[in-house]
């Protein structure tokens, strides 16, 4: 079993040096989240998540789900864990403390839910599912429905789901078909087929809470007729307590390649007499309830890459210090620990250095969303909620793809033992492959930064962005020291400045071509945004070893981390700018027939 | 379950047009292998793949192995399809006449062997392993030893095993401990334990010749004290029929993340009176014979990343092709199948373009062995051979990696379909993790690249391959309407010439820094081969357009496929160059302990 030891000083760092945890905590209503707090939290969070998550991963994925007539049965570990994380509060901790949260901003909570990721993402699917609803119901839910429903998605007393995919509607909203009828008593009836329910059903909670969305008998064509409810297991008394069964049943479970303990359930609404559900927020209006959501959930996703890049990171690391094999191919020296040989090395360092450029981007957006929200200057805060808008495609879409590829590199650092699942990596890489796919696949990610994020705008954001990352090269050019990281930062912005000119220059009648080359576009984006903030990380160190602060090796680590990015990651820049342009001009002229 | 239909067309045009199937077949000894008759395999192996061997494929990797006692119970269908495949002689394709083969060439038997690898990759390294462990016996068994054991293996009456790894020697054989001792009665018994073998274990046949690596007890340290025994699971009678039980037990089998099918056993020999064998070749040697088979084992792996990846291909196109979702990001139409997606678009051109360019690559691979072997001038063998020995390790770790990376990207195209087992594509992406490990990970094939096959000889073969490339983008160039993927060649050309030489120009002292970049340079070799034969390609097919032979549409659409490998791949090896440069530098003064 491949163990987890949460790296809180990379996480300090970051927090303290670049994602600007003291502004955070100078915003109002975030003032509880003192650099001590903060500690502490961090330090409890990674004790939990050693101790009491990270033991039961391998366990979830040996024991999987099983289906028992509508019964599903969910890892035994489970129980006692999620039981074990209500109690110690860490379901509410960035929900408002008027229902039973702690109310801390979301900078502060990025890092422990990646803790929570990293030592066991299948059961944490479990717990977020409360978070996303949670923030679902605080945007759309009525005055009256709030006490009733939040407060037991906050403690988590009831567990909750998100019911979105249909067989024909999958990331095509506008193909749903799950219909809600209004019923006499006042509630709405619901009968349709979801699939796809992450812990649509289990008997972990006393009740669970399916937020699903349907279409209402006089609902328009299309996205614009998609309407929210609430649909409990149990449907609820006078009193607010659990019931009567509500009609609902899982009709079974998918078989998947990876995160087996977390349960995928078919869902089947209203067989009998219709399924009792409550309407959440204005009728047709359910999409944009789900669309405020979703730069929570990509962001979300986008932390499961950076989490299970670090497992895995941290697996091979150990793995690689402890595994003597093979003759030094320069020394010729033998017993040396495979890290020894230089494309171990090579790829230990890669992960690291990408590691840190998804850290410090993933925090420092942690606290564009603090800033967005929390700021009393409304421009300040309105800069912050359009470079949200404009880079949670690449959050969640790069971070994802790059997670995949350090679980990936991993299972290469192990060999042959890689691909044994005794070890443990095999499950990460296997775990790992949603993570491209759920919230958005990478190409719905980069159809919505080219389309609505950068055309819409005319690049607006994005040229801002650009600037505001040539500043950042510019001071770090001062430097004499890290001049070089500067020079590659600057050449990789000219690239995408180039690349910007050049699709908004564009005539409509070449969308297409476009289109062909959105996902380079992403990844030139994500390779930019990674060198940004690793030469704000080598700046950052660089400040400090000159103060005399920290740990000089631990600093002078980052700034040789910044230095391979640039020179094996940052030039790929390059070649995504190429493949915008010209692969997808190849492409729109490629007759599909032809495959 | 998916469906795997061989792509004949291809392959055809590959062989008659690219590899050069006329030469090849005007060669000493290969005079079989006329147009028709090699049509005629080609299209009766395509049928055993489809009807026999893929319908198997997914229930064996559903049923996988299982250790009963001492005893492995394979995939139920393994029996029926072995017997099949032997009664049709497929196993002693390109087995010589003497021992009952067909004595085919390299060329022919690969594309029928890249279809086993298709339709079943986990049953056929089954009788693959009977193919190299013939390959050793005839190199390197005695004029005595022949008859009695290669008859056997090349008719499959008996299976074949390969027992190199033990715990401490996996991809450093010279940590092998298997002791050899000298029996009074003329054989040998041996002792030790041997892991991750392949077949270890199974009842499909009478008898199993396991082929080990040992040392004698005078053997000398290292991988220069290493001798070949043959080890028969039964003893041989005197009759050459099996007899007792021999002394080696299977004692445990891999629980892995794929190829189920076949069970990777360890197995200990010797635990009584030792297990009987006989010595192969001369003692001591066993490695030079392993080296011989080495580029033969390797181009092996290199076929099965691009079989997994012609696969998943087709699943992908199959699945792109029917599902309808979403709305067209240009037109706005909906009721299109996802093929219509610019980015699913996108993925399955460019699956394409790198499947046609791996086989390209690989056949024409495979003809160089033909000419290499067979051909009569001394001096136009030797090119060849010289071309087998600086290629293999791109074929295999090129090829490898790029076959993963299609598996991914058909996993993509699925989306959340794609990560449910049932659709079978998810089983593709799990078996293919293994391919870029066995035979030597990539890191060890790009460290053989780089110090055996370009920087112990002076970079001399790989020059030879540069001004051979470049001529052949000088011929393409001179079509105007190829100019463009000449000028794209030429211009990956001189990225790979000026690397070469920047390698060749370092001193000793700066080798570490090298070999951190190694896979870099491995990545860049194959980035070049796989566009210089799509430029070939391409070549080939406008010269059909403009003789009015073919199927214009079809031959179109290579031109097409080559461009696009020009506009989205190519630019790739100039980001590859940069990191065998800067990102070695870096790495070797990056100290391990800031990891």
């Amino acid at each position: 079993m491949i163990d987890y030891h949460a790296p809180l000083r990379d996480m300090q760092f970051i927090l303290d040096e670049l994602a600007g945890l003291p502004d955070v905590a100078a915003l109002p209503a975030c003032e509880e989240a003192s650099p001590d707090l903060v500690a502490a939290i961090l330090e409890e969070a990674g004790k939990f998540a050693t101790g009491v998550l990270a033991p039961t991963n391998r366990q979830g994925d040996l024991e999987g789900c099983r289906l028992e007539g509508e019964r599903v049965i969910v890892p035994e570990g489970w129980q006692a864990a999620y039981d074990q994380f209500c109690e110690s509060g860490w379901l509410g901790l960035s929900l408002p403390e008027e229902f039973g949260g702690q109310g801390l901003p979301k900078l502060v909570s990025t890092p422990v839910w990646e803790m929570w990721f990293s030592s066991n993402m299948a059961f944490t699917m479990l717990p977020q599912l409360n978070v996303g609803q949670a923030e679902a119901l605080l945007i759309a839910a009525s005055e009256d429905q709030k006490p009733t429903w939040l407060e037991k998605i906050v403690s988590g007393e009831w567990a909750a789901t998100m019911n979105l995919t249909e067989p024909q509607a999958g990331s095509d909203l506008a193909a749903t078909r799950m219909r809600a009828e209004p019923d006499p008593g006042g509630d709405y009836r619901l009968f349709g087929q979801k699939i796809y329910i992450s812990y649509g059903e289990h008997e972990l909670t006393p009740n669970i809470v399916h937020l699903v969305l349907a279409r209402l008998p006089d609902a328009p064509e299309g996205v614009k007729g998609l309407s929210l409810f609430l649909v409990p297991k149990y449907r609820l008394e006078a009193d607010g307590t659990p019931g009567e069964k509500n009609d609902v049943r899982c009709i079974s479970i998918e078989h998947k390649m990876g995160i087996h303990g977390s349960p995928t359930c078919t869902l089947s609404f209203g067989d009998n007499d219709g399924a009792v559900g409550q309407l959440v927020g204005e009728p047709h209006q359910g999409l944009k309830t789900m669309f405020i959501m979703m730069n929570e959930a990509r962001f979300g996703v986008g932390v499961q890459g950076l989490a299970l890049g670090e497992r895995a990171y941290q697996a091979a690391l150990e793995h690689a210090r402890e595994r003597v094999q093979g003759r030094n191919v320069v020394s010729g020296e033998t017993g040396l620990p495979i890290l020894h040989h230089p494309d171990v090395k090579r790829m230990l360092v890669g992960m690291r250095a990408r590691l840190l450029a998804m850290r410090t981007f993933l925090y420092t957006a942690a606290g564009w969303f603090d800033l967005a929200r929390h700021h009393p200057d409304a421009e300040v805060a309105d800069r912050h909620r359009r470079y949200v808008d404009l880079l949670m495609p690449v959050a969640k879409g790069w971070c994802t793809e790059i997670g995949n590829d350090l679980c990936d590199e991993a299972i290469q650092v192990f060999g042959g033992m890689g691909f044994v699942e005794e070890t443990g990596v095999a499950q990460l890489f296997r775990d790992a492959r949603i993570i491209t796919i759920y919230e958005g696949t990478t190409g719905i990610q980069a159809n919505d930064l080219l389309g609505r994020k950068i055309l819409r705008e005319n690049g607006e954001t994005l040229r801002e962005l650009i600037d505001d990352i040539r500043a950042c090269a510019r001071s770090v050019g001062k430097d004499d020291r890290l001049t070089e990281l500067a020079t590659s930062l600057d050449e990789m912005l000219d690239t995408l400045a180039a690349t910007a000119d050049w699709l908004l220059a564009q005539g409509k009648e070449r969308t297409a071509a476009l289109y062909g080359g959105a996902v380079p576009l992403l990844h030139l984006l994500g390779t930019v945004c990674g060198g940004w903030q690793l030469a704000r990380a080598a700046q950052a160190a660089q400040r400090q070893l000159d103060a005399d602060e920290g740990d000089a090796d631990y600093l002078a680590g980052i700034i040789d981390l910044a230095r391979f990015y640039m020179a094996s990651v940052a030039p790929e820049a390059a070649s995504h700018a190429r493949a915008v342009r010209d692969g997808g001009n190849v492409l729109a002229q490629f007759p599909e027939t032809r495959l």
